[in-house]
């Protein structure tokens, strides 16, 4: 198991995005929430994955196999109504941090995210956010990508 | 939509099955039976599918894209308890007509069933089954393979 220690923000406004790294991102469940088993579709770029999550609270399995942008296609119409599209953009802050920031597309626009990650808690504690920062979000559930596939934006 | 005029039977004694052609199938549920969404994994030898069937009553989405042998294996053991297994021999009968005897492997083991294809009701009615076929079943809705991949082998 991986722990991610990062702090999620809204965005007030956009920085200047020259030299940042951008991806298309699009990913979407073919099941329903209540499902016993979770099959989502992931587009980065040109690449495309098709992953399961087995049902089961304490241990869930996940198993995951990369898919030609054919089959994408072919299933990517039954995650309507359960997707997230996104504008990846990743870049550096004036202290070096690298951040992730989302413009989302489709249902969830103009909505916009922005995340970054710390080597430890103390860290993320201090870190001063910069202006364009919004609102910390870390730990509103609303805020995560599964929830807003099926709940769209958050009121 | 295709209508199909089958029967289908038990299988009393095996036949020579000399000059018949044989076939591996695989299929498998990555879904359970009260999910919203379908998704079947499917080998015909070494042709592989994956297979959507959303939810609905009266119009079922059906979608189906090939797959490599190595994406079928990722997902394969998610199927686990929800697969039918078989062995496919196609052949013709005395009067000419081709049957499709599927012996049964895994969980199945060692169910037998074959089925024969008319092209109207009234030759499906006139049909004398040959000696070494066993009980009808064709309306027993419990030896459906979807059926027999959840409930295993009728009593």
């Amino acid at each position: 198991m991986t722990t991610e220690i990062e702090r999620k923000f809204l965005v007030a406004a956009l920085p200047d995005l020259t030299g940042a790294d951008r991806a298309v991102v699009r990913q979407g469940y073919l099941t329903a929430p209540d499902d016993s088993t979770e099959l989502r579709l992931r587009q980065k770029n040109d690449t495309y994955f098709l992953t399961l999550k087995g049902g089961g609270s304490l241990v869930r399995v996940e198993r995951e196999a990369e898919i030609s942008a054919k089959q994408f296609e072919t299933f990517w119409p039954e995650t309507e109504g359960r997707r997230v599209e996104k504008e990846r953009f990743t870049g550096k802050l004036a202290d070096g941090r690298v951040f992730e920031l989302d413009v989302f597309q489709g249902d969830l626009a103009p909505l916009r995210l922005v995340e970054v990650e710390f080597s430890s808690e103390n860290e993320a504690q201090q870190f001063t956010p910069p202006p364009w920062f919004g609102s910390d979000v870390t730990e509103d559930k609303r805020y995560k990508n599964k929830n807003m596939a099926i709940n769209g934006i958050p009121d």
